[in-house]
């Protein structure tokens, strides 16, 4: 099975939790964030209308209130992932007869004894997903309870990694390492980006399995690890793509990425390809990017403020004449969401701590040509940052030969 | 290029929205809902901490507030799926030295000239993807603007679907159940799930590649087309698995689903397979499944209560003793998303009217054995209920034969 953090460091998050509420006299914290709740709990739960939420008590085990959907899963993946939630209260669907925040209210009221919550989420359940109800901080104070908003606390925390966590991330960049190189060796031209994604995933996924014996994220079902999105010759110069309307040609820039979940963490491995020998255009503008990423490494430093590091791409971008090139800051943080806090962005008022994670990416774009960007993932230390992502870097050793 | 809806359609769609806006004085309609935006332009963004909206003042075009990861990308798709939007506004990234709150004020106040803005979002930008900032309603507020909240207006559009979306649905169901088909013929015990849904994916992905010159989703990348998420054996007993820890084997039951992208909407198929003879207890608990399944389609018609379709489904699971073995409602809506209102669940207050499109789903779940689903979609009309999805129903038909 694929490594996940201990049922210690579960415990660990928790208490830093309790302590929160604690400080303002709240007896009990109530997420509704699904990612928060995998945070404190290694349980992860396919969204929909049906809300799902994690309670927190001061002095008792955490518990979940439950769509019947999720009946027996979450049980046994509870005893396989860490084992923190010790009660579930199952509904049987939405909307249903009794309203999912009146039955939370109940819980945390009744059941629980509660007096003040502190929570994530006033409105109790998602309405991104379909919810539509009365919100659960109206219905506490209804009843007499007191209700504080938890604000960015879990964000604060997720922050900075824990050396399970930077483990995990590092895993995940060396098969996304792994997963390129088949990417490369598996290109050719006539093929259509969707073709090599299936392809070398299909290959490093059996090599995953039989190393984990099996791979099992534990987020999602298991996809590709090869990630493609249409950045092909032309198309490549629209960093968030989605599909090209045509297959791979020689002479095309590709983007290629990879970071396949590792027990709920991501790395972020991204190499721009060339198919076949680079012309001189090409060159130049791989030979910028390069310069860029340059300058974004030097500045990173623990320490420096954030906005320092975009700032420089932003120096070395006018110095090089590509500054109408640029789409998009440096990079971002990276953890159990493929984008968090921090963002390597001019506007990010904080300083580089150490347990920062966060990729570092500054790319060009060249409207008809290609769009050129490495993505590694960084983790700031004592001394300086360090690269959690290992993939050749040059040219010359990224050409996809027909 | 693949279908979809037509530009004459999204021009309507935008006429319901500004006529809403206008009888309550507004005019200008902020739009923030990353699907909402899709649904009145076909244009999707992948979601990340970078807000992007859409305005659409009462008198003149449509226009986007987007981050610079967008440019010529949303140009290039507004050309090529309709041509609704005819200025975009870029701003560099997230948060930026201006926030993105800020800037569409100034859009809207200035630029515009509004006085009274209706919405979908008042803090302007949706904090689930990492955006943190002042609340655009408060803004627009100071500077003496109104800001009415446009509730679930935007659900209540899609609620009742036009002849092409329905164009568009039938078309997912159909490649849904080629690749169905060829998931029933590439399955064999030993095999990972994941395997099944990679090679069936590729073989039904190219189909539709060859079919459609190219095949182009419009909200996703190219990704897999079938769908089976670990629902092997005792594991397809949780509905909502994700992954199980073996192959497949002789005697297992599987659930296998697929409903492709077509210009942005979806159907669902959904199947239960027997992989090698049954056994009774299989036979009888698909028969149960079968019989729960034709309860919820006879009571489906126009007029109807929808929760009535739930409680037919409940009515005859009591009558065959299976009401433990429930673990969801009958169904969901679905089109743009794939799952949205109306929900068919017994807490649902409404009437089924023609035009509204869901599935219908009942399934029974027995722990250490398996999960006995099957989804079809069903588009309700003047005079009953029509099938879009079609595919074989009976076990004899979904057995894999090793």
């Amino acid at each position: 099975m694929t490594p996940h953090v201990s049922r210690d460091e579960l415990l660990r998050r928790l208490k830093a939790l309790r302590d929160e509420a604690s400080k303002s006299g709240c007896d009990l914290v109530y997420i509704a964030n699904a990612t928060s709740i995998f945070y404190f709990t290694n349980l992860y739960f396919i969204q929909t209308e049906r809300p799902l939420a994690l309670l927190v008590p001061l002095d008792s085990d955490p518990m979940i209130i439950a769509p019947s959907v999720e009946k027996g899963h979450i049980e046994y993946r509870n005893k396989a992932f860490g084992g923190v939630v010790n009660e579930v209260v199952y509904y049987f669907d939405y909307p249903g007869e009794t309203s999912f925040v009146e039955l939370a209210a109940n819980v945390i009221a009744s059941q629980l004894g509660a007096k003040c919550v502190m929570g994530d989420l006033q409105s109790g359940a998602q309405p991104l997903y379909g919810y539509r109800g009365v919100s659960l901080a109206d219905v506490l104070k209804s009843r007499g309870l007191r209700w504080l908003d938890l604000g960015d606390f879990v964000y604060g925390l997720r922050l900075r990694k824990s050396d399970e966590e930077l483990k995990l991330i590092e895993e995940s960049g060396r098969w996304a390492a792994r997963a390129l190189e088949v990417a490369l060796q598996v290109t050719r031209p006539g093929m259509w980006d969707w073709e090599v994604m299936l392809d070398a995933s299909r290959q490093v996924l059996m090599e995953m399995n039989n190393f984990y014996k099996p791979y099992t994220p534990l987020k999602e079902p298991v996809g590709p690890v090869v990630g493609f999105r249409g950045q092909v010759g032309e198309f490549s110069a629209f960093p968030h793509a989605l599909f090209s309307e045509r297959p791979i040609r020689e002479g095309d820039v590709l983007g290629v990425g990879s970071g396949p979940e590792i027990g709920g963490y991501y790395a972020e491995l991204e190499r721009t390809f060339v198919v076949g020998a680079p012309n001189n255009d090409i060159r130049r503008l791989f030979e910028y990017m390069l310069r860029l990423r340059k300058a974004a490494i030097e500045a990173a430093a623990p320490g420096v403020e954030v906005s320092k590091i975009d700032a420089a791409v932003r120096e070395e971008a006018k110095r090089l004449g590509v500054t109408d090139l640029l789409r998009h800051h440096v990079g971002h943080g990276i953890g159990v969401e493929i984008h968090e806090p921090p963002y390597l962005d001019i506007g990010y008022r904080a300083r580089l701590e150490p347990g920062m994670v966060f990729t570092i990416e500054p790319g060009i774009y060249v409207p008809g040509v290609g769009g050129f960007r490495h993505s590694d993932t960084f983790v700031v230390t004592r001394e300086g940052v360090r690269q959690l992502t290992r993939f050749p870097e040059d040219l010359d050793e990224l050409v996809v030969r027909p």
